[in-house]
């Protein structure tokens, strides 16, 4: 008898009180492994999360959180070899494998990198801009997101059981929630591997990460208000997920990325020759076959102009008879065998109800490989008759496609809505027009368009990939959700909520300074300050400087920026904004800077940029301007020995006037 | 027999064919109007609004739809007189009303402005960063938010007739998306008043607002993919709506305010006597007596120092003793009656409940006016006991307050989120640390959340009051659906697709400039050109000029800014990222500007701005540099004769490498 799976469950592994059901090699069907979480007590799992993951992780800012992401997954790459070896079984080739394992840690990657670079070194992230709610600006509001103190449960599909587990991880993690990870049984034995060896790594604060092997049971009764479920899987597992009492009354938030009937269209401006006409082709065929088309991304519904509808399938049909399917460890394979004999049963019942309204244009054929123990299944290419009804509704999840044919892009995208919400969209075009008029009719059905032509298809990535900083779900069918996206996953997963309060008490509770708080005039000048010193809200308050005419004279020759505001008392006085000479922005802000630099050797490096902009009220010569420099917020850099910081810049002219406001970034040494 | 309200659906007013249920006053029980929906075709007001009303919506760009609703909101503040008036008869003082009506109208000023300030002048919102997806820059991600072909639903509550249609319709009708708004019976001859003179104005395009007057019927099963229900009201009718199959497994979007268990906290440091002591006090007896107490955001929990409890509870309850209750319309009434017998029978069951773990410190008095017929109830105060269960999950929703008593700061946040999650919650301190440490703690459970002081309270709107510019929504029992927050309450109506696509389809796609897409360099200077002629892309190249030692020492000399790396070659060679003497950021970009300003009067009126500024490459004596200005967006302002111009402006070095990257924003004239 094979070994029993076992869930890692509040600080241990824990090895069912039952003999568990048997998973199956794809391929030769033989016993990999059985599962079963007979006896876990799922309610003292949640809580161990709760009480001791969630505080672990929350104890560290989004930028420790995201560096230990970094270290897992250069941790995990040198160990991929065991886990391409262990994935075969998932009847998955070499190539497929890649997908699972190599996109899983890219997507840590990506995430560790975007939470240093788009979130702040801290706990708190501010929202968009201070509101003003009042007419003197004691009342401010500005939102901000903050970590829920709750668990993030992700229930994942078979097909990608190590990327379908770290991409919804990585963004739970950084957001700072503890995750309770139960991956689909008949892959599991992958995924329980790749969760020894994290918990092995020792890189995850103990109670961040737990694994439950077998059957959810009564999870959900365990659930909150500051508990999540992400679900990916079929629509009517989504279905009773939605119904359970602790989503419709108990608050528990549930996020659903379903399969779809993703479409790919082709322009009306394709020929065959053109280049689109071969990608369109290629991306058919691959979608299909990789993965042996278990993938909720694949093209399911491949829609094409009347006048070449033919000679389309046509092509298809030629390029997948070059699909040699076997099993998944030989070289020659292009396709290995669907995961099970059961999901080959399902494929199978689902081409008979297509048949209903389609023409068969590729059957299943013989292939290589025990077609009794292995689920092995050769792809099939349908046709669909004018008016079909199955094609949009009945999915196979396997290397399964349909052709239609559209008259115009109206109808294109109609047939395109048909499918009722899907992750992914492709259009094939060289024409901008067609492109444009295509991808703003999809939109509201998809959650992801991609655009394939010749310019793009040296880099592309294919229909089918999602891609970290992409957003990744769809509405409908597709479950109404979003994942990924970059800082927009993290994000999903924090409660977002209005401050309303005074700016000191915003500067306190957000850690960043705010316009209208207390400044802090420093004995010495802040550029003195290293990151060890510098505290949000020190000052540089500059004495005033009077911009002469022959300054604004001599910036213009210098420059050469002699526009006519700054040059031609007759038609500057003409200008409906100016009504006379003006000093030129570039001069105010240079000037600015020579009133609060200082100019000595210190611990601020250099000026990096500028961020906006404003120029409020336009400087005649003659006025006086002075700059006050605030420190704004401060992130120290987790790898490196300088950070950034943010000066709020503000100068004033004689009458206490804003002229202009922007912020200044500097990278400033953590030490002096 | 009194008047049958009139449902306005498919173009017409249609009165139900049956006699409809009495609507009776809150003060006298005297019959206002009848309400009925008897008959009413609810598939073809569904079809009428996605045929008729979204594509009459779309056809517009966001800032002409933010017009009309500036227009319609002006148009409405006019029959205001008539509007208080009928508003008396649902209990609803003349401070009520104004909450109601002129909250209302300010929500729809609020959403115009804000729709013209943060949204583009087109009908596609980008979203986020360009994200470059490969290696050289053909292939590119830019997420978009495009309008969905549906209708939003708007499922209203009783207690704002008025405000509650229009801070739901003002988001939508910004997205593209038309309403059908269905009113509570119980106060529906109110919005169905409005909507009357919304419809004779003529100003919103036919079909994009549909009054449901009466039962909603079968309306649900008529939505779709592209619909949306939002919900305000109980959680119990939000449970059911959360099981209708349309929502369930049809894929309409479901968003839920629910009534909540708000509380207010006292901070420690407050004692007797202190400002923040008295807006205490004040803020309770306000949100207990506002609107008879009929508020999703009223406070319902009272949570104070233990050492305080007692003298808070004094004070509250002497406060209260003020409050006159009686007839809306006299001039003496500080409280109307609640909306109906009905409810009132529902509040003193909830106040029963709560009797069986709290002491009652004030109870029910008599009151001025009819009590038998109207729906009189005075203010009532309860004390919780130690470890109280019913205060954290019964809700009399009317004049009832539960004070309760904490130790630690940590046990005053266990306590607020007892609650299971609320629309907001108020702190009132004026200690820094204890509102972050409070803050903090309360943000996940809270939507909003109020900090008060002596130093905000002169302007602050109040714990109650949802602001059109900041979230109203609350997780967990207040419904876990987000309304308003500015542009965050209109992109809720719309879909965000991630589209990826080279450089050039994303210029078509999104109308905006991409960078890496074809620059298009006119003949005559882009300057020249008014908005009548200016096109995306449009491209000045300039010349190169050096950048000399004399420059840099002579900007040096000029500004003032004589930082070490411009002056001194030996500590700038010292300076880990610079290595040697550099031209000061602001030179580059003064110079650039030199390069690219066209001097003469002309349509470009003035540089307002500048946007993500990033010095990439130091630029040392003897370079070269160059400016490339590229026009990225066209904005013109509605009402202005002038637009703003968004440029992508690249300077690059003699070797092509970018030096500096920032967005240039200039004002330009609509006509040369």
């Amino acid at each position: 008898m094979s070994r029993l799976l076992e869930s890692y469950a509040a600080g241990r592994w824990y090895a069912a009180s039952a003999e568990g059901d048997p998973l199956l090699d794809a391929a030769t069907g033989e016993e990999v492994a059985r599962i079963s979480s007979a006896g876990l007590d799922l309610g003292t799992m949640a809580h161990h999360a709760r009480t001791v993951g969630g505080p672990a992780i929350r104890d560290l800012t989004f930028h420790e959180r995201a560096l230990l992401l970094k270290e897992l997954a250069a941790h995990l790459t040198g160990l991929k070899d065991e886990l391409y070896e262990v994935s075969l079984s998932t009847g998955a080739t070499r190539r497929d494998s890649m997908i699972d394992i190599d996109g899983g840690f890219g997507t840590m990657f990506s995430y560790s990198s975007k939470g240093r670079r788009e979130l702040p070194n801290d706990t708190v992230v501010c929202d968009g801009d201070l509101e003003q709610l009042g007419r003197t600006g004691v009342f401010l509001g500005q939102h901000v997101y903050t970590s829920r103190p709750g668990v993030a449960v992700q229930i994942n599909a078979f097909n990608f059981p190590i990327w379908g587990m770290l991409e919804k991880l990585a963004p739970a993690f950084i957001a700072g929630l503890p995750s309770i990870v139960k991956p689909a049984s008949q892959t599991a034995y992958l995924t329980e591997l790749v969760v020894r060896r994290i918990i092995e790594s020792g890189i995850l604060p103990e109670g961040s990460l737990q694994l439950l092997s077998g059957s959810a049971g009564d999870l959900l009764d365990h659930l909150g208000v500051q508990d999540s479920v992400a679900f990916t899987g079929s629509a009517h597992t989504a279905g009773i997920l939605r119904q359970h009492p602790s989503v419709l009354h108990g608050g528990v938030q549930l996020q659903v990325e379903a399969d779809s009937l993703n479409c790919s269209v082709l322009g009306p401006d394709v020929a065959v020759g053109d280049p689109e006409w071969d990608l369109f082709v290629k991306g058919v065929v691959t979608e299909m076959t990789a993965k042996a088309g278990q993938k909720c991304t694949a093209i399911r519904r491949v829609i094409v102009p009347d006048a070449v509808a033919g000679e389309m399938t046509d092509a298809i049909a030629a390029r997948l008879a070059s699909i040699s399917v076997g099993h998944p460890a030989e070289e020659s394979t292009r396709m290995g065998p669907l995961a099970s004999l059961g999901q080959r049963q399902e494929v199978r019942k689902a081409v008979e109800a297509l048949r209903s309204s389609c023409e068969v244009v590729v059957d299943e054929r013989a292939v290589d490989g025990d077609a009794e123990r292995g689920a092995y299944m050769s792809p099939v290419l349908l046709r669909a008759r004018p008016g079909a009804v199955e094609p949009h509704d009945v999915e196979p999840f396997g290397p399964v496609s349909t052709v239609m044919a559209y008259g115009s892009l109206e109808e294109a995208v109609t047939l395109a809505a048909r499918g009722k919400g899907s992750l992914v969209g492709s259009v094939v075009t060289h024409d901008p027009q067609v492109a444009r008029t295509l991808v703003l009719g999809l939109a509201p059905w998809h959650g992801r368009i991609l655009v394939l032509d010749r310019d793009d298809a040296p880099e592309s990535t294919g229909h089918g990939s999602p891609l970290p900083m992409l957003v990744h779900g769809g509405p409908g069918r597709a479950g109404g959700g979003e994942e990924l996206g970059g800082v927009r996953g993290v994000l999903h997963h924090m409660q977002r909520s209005a401050i309303q309060a005074s700016p000191d008490m915003l500067t306190a509770i957000t850690g960043r300074w705010t316009r209208g708080s207390q400044r802090t005039v420093t004995p010495e000048h802040p550029f003195r300050h290293s990151l060890a010193t510098l505290r949000v809200g020190d000052t540089i308050a500059s004495e005033p400087r009077v911009i002469s005419l022959e300054d604004i004279d001599h910036f213009a020759d210098f420059t050469g920026d002699t526009f006519y505001a700054h040059t031609d008392p007759e038609a500057a006085a003409q200008n409906p904004l100016f009504g006379g000479i003006v000093a030129h922005g570039y001069l105010i802000v240079s000037m600015a800077a020579g009133l609060f630099v200082d100019p000595a050797p210190g611990p601020v490096l250099a000026n990096f940029g500028v961020d906006d902009l404003r120029f409020l009220t336009p400087v005649k010569a003659g006025d006086a301007i002075r700059v006050t420099l605030t420190v704004k917020q401060i992130t120290p850099r987790s790898s490196a020995d300088y950070g950034e910081v943010r000066w709020d810049a503000l100068v004033t002219n004689g009458d206490d006037e804003p002229v202009a406001t922007y912020d200044v970034l500097t990278l400033v040494a953590k030490e002096a």
